[in-house]
């Protein structure tokens, strides 16, 4: 048996991050708040997606909304035990084990405190493989899973339960729902047995934060890149495959808006040498674009992420700012997200981005070509 | 035992109106509706709030949002039952009888629907004695009953559940999903038992409208004025107790605009004498004020009703025009809306009027002022 233990805290916060791509929030809060749980609960069991019964239920809890609104508007503690009493309600059975609700950011580390809470095994997965701006974005949708009931619940204990089939349905009634919550609440949806979970799981949304996070710390302690490090242990994941560092260089200009709940706008990097390189960043929540000298090299859904090149630690697109040093990095997203339909939810025609997508590792002359299914 | 019978729907829809004071939406899809519905069923076993069991359950169905919209978006037919079967699943017991949603417009005549089609007896109460804009403004409230659960569906059959111990919280989740659901939908809320129902509930919601709408129709058949048998069967309910005549005459002036889902403005009618008095109205989907002359006669939570004068037909906001030959009438709101409570939720100064409440009797010199409990 696995456990997550007190000090891979750090380790998993710090390399939760990465997967952020900009977004999914800072992991700061969730940090404090593991930590806070785990002083009572030493260790959480860790079940990889081949340790789940076929018939057991598991469900993933997450944030929905505007992380910058949960960093003022704090949970009660209570509604993660409120929405997996619901899901057990709905469906009729307990809930086994607690899903990562997105790795990367805040959702990466928050699930976790709701398996130490309700003494429930933490299960090493994800439905996304990297933070994604909205509920339908997901691989349950992709291998048309029914995303019902949807729980959610505020600081008040204000519960509500969605049903529908229609993924983007989930999405909108959820927004509209959250709007009026003020911005932010707790919520769970899609429960699947571990036989689904077998089916579309991404395995390894404990396991790869923590590597990076663990990369990250050693490369610094021992005077290294930790970029290098990542890159290397990311390629070596049967989930990624494939990373590489972009570029290296400073921050010299950013834009940027709120707009329908959401950070949008962009960021100009130049590399450090003599005729440096110009990187350009769109992002909406995550990064959407990157294009070097007008040349694209990465899209959505492949992971563009920024990391401070002192720490390593991400920096999400409400936080750039002009003159941080920073190391950008590309990531190959899991295969779902080159599938077709993958392609409609996350790739980068919804941004309203005029190209077909092309592999990263195609744009960028490394690894091989994965075929979709 | 009473029944609602096929030759009462005429009446039932054309009473049902003037309680709609303006809003409410107009009774004639209501009333195909429910003719096709008693093709099938010639009669609904109509019982009063007395004939209730103690602990049995009865609950509302209505239609919410705008409707003008239900009007273009018509519901599948299936929402009523789906909703009932749910509120049955959350309060864990079988549904009784279907109240009256609220008297007055679309909402009087729909339940009507739902009980037929459920085989259920149809109660003749509701829970606001006239038209209301928000769901949060009940005699449940007043008398602070849970709201919860209340339950949505719209055409897709997307079904919410929302559970909150706030009935604004309540009206406000609501209205979210409502206008990601299409503008409308159709919802039930605030199930009650026998016992709860007669502290709280308003009797006659059904045979209120059925007899305005036999004394429009008889009134018109014989040449007499509906008004005045309108006027005097109301005076003699305990509900109302009071009802006049305020003005007959053309309307010369209507200004009106959508805002926020409420048909908002203002409308100017002359009588026809020499000597024309002016009547000022405002309105928010329901009309919240009348000054004839500029003084005020009448406002929420008082009916102001305007009927066309050859028909005896309400009039809703949305259809005032200009030219139109109208007689607007006074009735006394049920004695729960007098109430402190009451008035903080339907009073004139929640709607921007800059006056204390003054009951509409006293307002205009007859009958006695009603003592608030």
């Amino acid at each position: 048996m696995r456990y997550l233990r007190r000090e891979d805290i750090e380790d998993f916060a710090l390399g939760g991050g990465l997967f952020g791509c900009g977004g999914g929030g800072d992991t700061y809060i969730g940090k404090l708040m593991l930590e806070t749980e785990m002083q009572r609960v030493p260790e959480i069991p860790l079940l990889s997606i081949d340790e789940v019964p076929d018939d057991a239920l598991v469900v993933l809890t997450a944030i929905v909304g505007a992380p910058s609104v949960f960093l003022e508007k704090l949970p009660n503690g209570g509604e993660d035990r409120r929405v997996i009493e619901q899901v057990e309600k709905e469906c009729g059975k307990p809930v086994f084990g607690i899903l990562i609700g997105e790795v990367g950011g805040l959702n990466s580390v928050l699930p976790a405190v709701t398996a130490a809470r309700l003494g429930l095994p933490l299960i090493d997965a994800d439905p996304t493989g990297r933070c994604v701006p909205s509920v339908h974005a997901t691989s349950f949708n992709i291998n048309h899973l029914n995303i019902s009931p949807i729980v959610i619940a505020d600081e008040f204990m204000n519960t509500v339960v969605i049903r529908t089939d229609d993924h983007l349905k989930g999405e909108r009634l959820t927004r509209s729902i959250i709007v009026e919550m003020g911005g932010s609440a707790i919520f769970a949806f899609c429960p699947v047995t571990g036989a689904e979970l077998r089916r579309i799981g991404l395995a390894g949304a404990v396991t790869h934060p923590i590597q990076v996070g663990r990369a990250i710390r050693e490369a610094r302690e021992g005077g290294q890149s930790p970029f290098k490090a990542v890159a290397d242990l990311l390629t070596a994941t049967p989930l990624y495959g494939w990373a590489d560092t972009l570029i290296e260089g400073k921050i010299t200009d950013v834009q940027r808006r709120s707009d329908t709940g959401f950070t949008i706008g962009s960021a100009v990097i130049h590399s450090l040498g003599e005729d440096a390189d110009r990187l350009d960043l769109e992002f909406k929540n995550e990064h959407l674009v990157a294009r070097i000298n007008g040349r694209i090299r990465a899209t959505v859904p492949d992971l563009i992420t920024v990391l401070d090149s002192e720490t390593g630690e991400h920096i999400g697109t409400d936080r750039l700012r002009y003159g941080q040093r920073v190391t950008v990095m590309l990531v190959r997203a899991p295969a779902i997200w080159r599938t077709a339909r993958g392609l409609s939810l996350l790739g980068p025609r919804g941004y309203g981005i005029d190209c077909d997508y092309v592999p990263v590792e195609v744009l960028n002359g490394g690894g091989e070509e994965v075929r979709v299914r």
